[in-house]
């Protein structure tokens, strides 16, 4: 409806704990309206000051092109025009960045709020299907993953459009399920005062977890990195990488189950996130779904959600692009 | 907008697993625009077969007065026409009720989503602050709270007015925040396969932790009513009642958090349910709060979200009244 006011060429980001992505958004494909993004690039976050650094030194290649404004989605609550990103130590005020960059219309939202945004944008081919269900399109949706954080979003439908809920739920305290897990609870409780969802269904949560599972059964862990772990645990079988990623996708189950009931999820659970799409296979082989749906009378209920991982690795980027031209 | 087309009376219930309460909407005052509540009846739920005997005994009180229709808020999910009632053996079809209860107009909504829309409606002397806050009006407000079961509905703002989100966030795994909510835990695993909130967070979870909690302590528990323990926990300091209040509202603190997180509820929270308002100066004397925001780095924003109890009574009743008008 608004959308021939809008100037193409603009900027889009996902800026996370680990990386930050950009890229251009030059139009919309004349055939099947999707965004067509340009130049895209990815900077270790932590390689830069602040957001005011990163984003400049993106714009800073395209000295010839004149862009209309950007829209930045950052991991970390969007309250006020004063935002801190929750796991870098950057905080930033909208206003201030926007002046400092000459950006004539900046916005941000919250990382996963974007995301959530995208999953009306993308493509049937880059959804996976855990659970086929059948969604209720009155109902919310819900959008979950584990990343460098473990973020959350819900969509409420409302009058044939979506409101978008960026939530914190990431950090609510983590649930045991069963001995081991409360086993790992109580190793992490040595090294955290709060041990959050995140702390456990992250990148640096699967590292936490591997070291704690050797600690429970009394075996030495490697000094692994985060992706060495998901590597072996998917080329070797029943070593303790592989038994990190069942509890982890088991848990991962569990956890995604409470958020759907929290949020009355019945429109379906998209699982988004940087981790995700690289053990796609292995996630439909594990407990995920098992451990979904194992909520004493609430099973019927989450049988019927659709559950959807989301392959498709720009999502933030076009749920920032449909934000920033619904928002023009 | 749409009051003119309001035929009164009506009726209206809120109807859980312990109590079925009824009431007539006689009109609106014409001072304050409250609604005018008469013929209020609480009946035992336990003593009726199905929805329809109970809604026919209360109707059948008042022969030679004819309704426009009905408004039945229930204890259970509402998803289609057909409900089920999650502590009750009662299931219905909406349309069969009113087929043959000759009811012209049958609404029926989720209990919790009617105390949510109620928050709206309560007046400020029934509502009663634990945390005074900065509510973002932009934001969704939560609405929890313990009774026979633990009811969590949600309000998302939207153009000016709420978009009302029921949840089933009472049946999410219930986390332990330290050793002695392990402990217990650990105890009522041999009693329930799913721990979910409203296993400990409730009238009978009450009863729940008093038990566990005597087992921690290795000492002699008596044979109490849910009553009786809220009773003696209020008239005698340091006793295992007492105490157990005090682990019930720590963890109803801790949980309200991590469902405000989870909810990304900046507008507020609101607790409802029907055994706080009876423990109101115990509530607030307890570590409620301090449970409610010790979430590592989300501390401030919990710290920042109003938090109310609200001691109306009939809030769900006053919640059904105003769904049945704005869906007339």
């Amino acid at each position: 409806m608004l959308t021939n006011k809008i100037q193409y060429p603009y900027i889009v980001a996902d800026i996370g704990g680990t990386n930050a992505r950009f890229a251009i958004i030059a139009g919309k494909n004349a055939v099947d309206g999707q965004f067509i993004l340009k130049h895209q690039k990815t900077y270790p976050s932590i390689e830069f000051d602040d957001i005011e650094s990163v984003t400049r030194f993106y714009m800073n290649s395209f000295k010839n092109i004149t862009f209309s404004g950007a829209c930045l989605a950052v991991a970390g609550p969007v309250i006020s025009k004063n935002i801190q990103l929750t796991n870098l130590n950057w905080h930033f005020n909208i206003d201030e960045v926007a002046r400092s960059l000459k950006c004539k219309n900046l916005k941000v939202l919250n990382d996963f709020a974007a995301s959530a945004i995208a999953t009306s944008h993308v493509a049937q081919s880059h959804l996976f299907s855990l659970n086929d269900g059948q969604g209720v399109t009155s109902a919310p949706i819900a959008v979950v993953g584990p990343g460098t954080g473990f973020g959350v979003a819900a969509l409420a439908p409302q009058n044939g459009y979506y409101n978008i809920l960026p939530t914190e739920g990431g950090h609510m305290t983590i649930a045991a399920n069963n001995q081991l897990q409360t086993s790992i609870l109580q190793r992490l409780s040595k090294q955290y005062d709060h041990i959050s969802i995140e702390k456990v269904l992250s990148g640096p949560g699967l590292s936490n977890l591997y070291h704690c599972l050797a600690e429970v059964e009394g075996i030495p862990a490697e000094s692994l990195s985060t992706a060495e772990i998901t590597q072996q645990a998917l080329s070797e079988l029943d070593g303790l990488s592989y038994r990190t990623l069942m509890l982890f996708t088991s848990w991962l189950g569990s956890v995604t189950g409470d958020l759907a009931l929290s949020l009355g999820a019945r429109g379906g659970v998209f699982l988004a996130g940087g981790i995700l799409p690289r053990i796609k296979q292995f996630l439909q082989k594990s407990q995920f779904m098992q451990h979904f749906v194992e909520k004493g009378p609430m099973t019927s209920y989450l049988s019927q959600i659709p559950v959807k991982l989301v392959t498709e690795g720009n999502s933030a980027l076009l749920g920032a692009a449909s934000w920033y031209e619904n928002k023009e």
